[in-house]
């Protein structure tokens, strides 16, 4: 992968590793009789596991679930941050590609499941039904199972290094544990549900159910490219005020948006009665804190010099985006 | 942790497994700030992370869900075969308890989210209410989803040697997986909703739905302990094997046995017109391939002595308990 081009915008590069990693998704989430053969096979397959010879069929819908909701929309900027990352710190794009798919992977897990009836109900996903309207309650739970499951197959299986991908694992299952994103997303339906209007709940929600995964993000890049100490530490720093830029930016757009722009139901949160930054500050507020947030991701990369440029550009980009 | 003396029978020595498995995992899963502090904490957290304070109280509810599953009941036979098979391999209790505990992690999971309404929709689990009847369907869900991540989380943190967390999450995460345990319940899920009535249908659901985890802990215990590469392969067979007469018992006790000593709903699958060994083949034949699997899980061991006694013991208890 040649490095971008003066000319091209952020908005262009973001679209390219977007589509990288839409190739790469679509590789790793075909089922196994689809993927091309490498080497001999067995009734016993590799090792005595499973046969996967005549069980393809029954588990044809779950890939299809899958790759619906994977592969149908969305911005894919998570695995793009990780590639941006990874490049910053000098490594290579196959390097990052399996920790920018599971990062993808784990993502679209959360969003099938935050869906779900019993969570957030909502219908539209990316412009279209979400996986629960479009394959049911069931496959949706399974198929946001598997995406999670999957994202560490796909380190253990796609990353040279052991003791990289120990780390990778560790930041992954841990930016979407009970001290990230999972744990978040119980403390948001608490608050929903209680009507809680707290701004240090509030803070508490978006870093952990959004800004703890777009961190992750940008550090699992810089753990890909093997960068120091210090320069992991700086994307860290980074990778948490533009999650939680994006964050407030998505409370904005929530308020403001059109339904048809966004591909999922716009007004959502206001009718929810939703703790945001709009509904507890104001969208005049909302938008200063969003620019705030950027301006201290930039901040923080000061250690980097012109590599790190598009990961400035990706920070003003989030809070000025209107989709 | 001293060998098994001769006097103890099978079951004592499930049940002491069981019990220290219990207590690594009540340790595990305990919220960050209920834990042992290990060194100086700042505002920031390790590494930038999260601060923990503060938020532990919203998050709190989750814990308690998952500890509800997890400490609540259920004979924890996967960790105890983790554990037996790392010592047939002469490796150390302390090296085995993280994938011990991921792999029980991955099973409770797995129980939570197919109790859920939209899945077998089960009212009862290891004697009490289900996760979904004691804390609501989205808690149940995310309960589930959170056992899961964190068995990886567990995984990258508590296994000393990089190559062999790397192997334990291959194979954790490949048993849970498309090809493994998620990929068996829609299948079963599919077999039930579609009135198939197919034994190499059968077959397979059994092998994904339970045997492959079953295979994986005592892989595990193999990968953990640093075995040969002859005598993983053994173990995976014997776990294969167990895995399918453990499965086909369960059919017999859902068939036979009462509500009461299960913990769970007997005749349930019989009411539900699922494809069981019993509905498909009856009682008889059920028992016989029950026994003849446990058999072949015996002959797998060959390459072991005495040391493996223990696991013998287990194929044989496992086709003969009545609970």
């Amino acid at each position: 992968m040649a490095g971008p081009a003066k000319s091209k915008t952020v908005e262009d590069v973001l679209h390219e590793r977007a589509e990288e990693v839409r190739c790469a998704l679509d590789e790793a989430l075909r089922p196994p009789r689809a993927r091309p053969q490498r080497g001999p096979t067995t009734e016993q397959g590799q090792g005595g596991r499973l046969n996967v010879d005549g069980s393809t069929a029954a588990a044809a819908s779950l890939y299809e679930a899958m790759r619906y909701m994977a592969l149908g929309g969305g911005k894919k900027l998570r695995p793009a941050l990780v590639l941006l990352a990874s490049e910053a710190c000098g490594g290579s794009a196959d390097a990052a590609m399996p920790a920018a798919c599971a990062v993808e992977m784990v993502h679209i897990y959360s969003l099938i499941h935050d869906d779900l009836p019993a969570m957030d109900n909502d219908d539209l996903r990316h412009g279209r039904p979400s996986c629960h309207k479009a394959f049911g309650e069931a496959m949706a739970i399974l198929a946001g199972d598997t995406l999670l499951t999957e994202a560490f197959t796909l380190l253990a299986t796609g990353v040279r290094d052991a003791a990289v991908c120990r780390r990778l694992v560790e930041e992954l299952a841990s930016a979407a544990g009970a001290e990230g994103m999972a744990g978040g997303q119980v403390a948001d339906l608490a608050a929903e549900r209680q009507g809680l209007r707290d701004a240090r709940l509030l803070e508490e929600i978006h870093r952990r159910k959004t800004a703890r995964l777009i961190e992750a993000s940008v550090v699992m890049g810089a753990i890909s490219a093997d960068a120091s100490d210090a320069r992991e530490r700086s994307l860290r720093e980074y990778g948490t005020h533009l999650g939680l830029a994006f964050q407030v930016a998505d409370d904005i757009l929530d308020a403001v948006g059109e339904t048809e722009v966004l591909g999922k139901t716009a007004g959502k949160d206001a009718a929810a009665g939703k703790l945001t930054f709009v509904s507890l500050f104001g969208l005049e507020a909302a938008r200063e804190r969003a620019r705030g947030e950027a301006d201290r991701a930039v901040d923080a990369l000061v250690p980097f010099g012109r590599e790190a440029d598009r990961l400035r550009e990706v920070a003003r980009f989030v809070v000025e985006r209107t989709f």
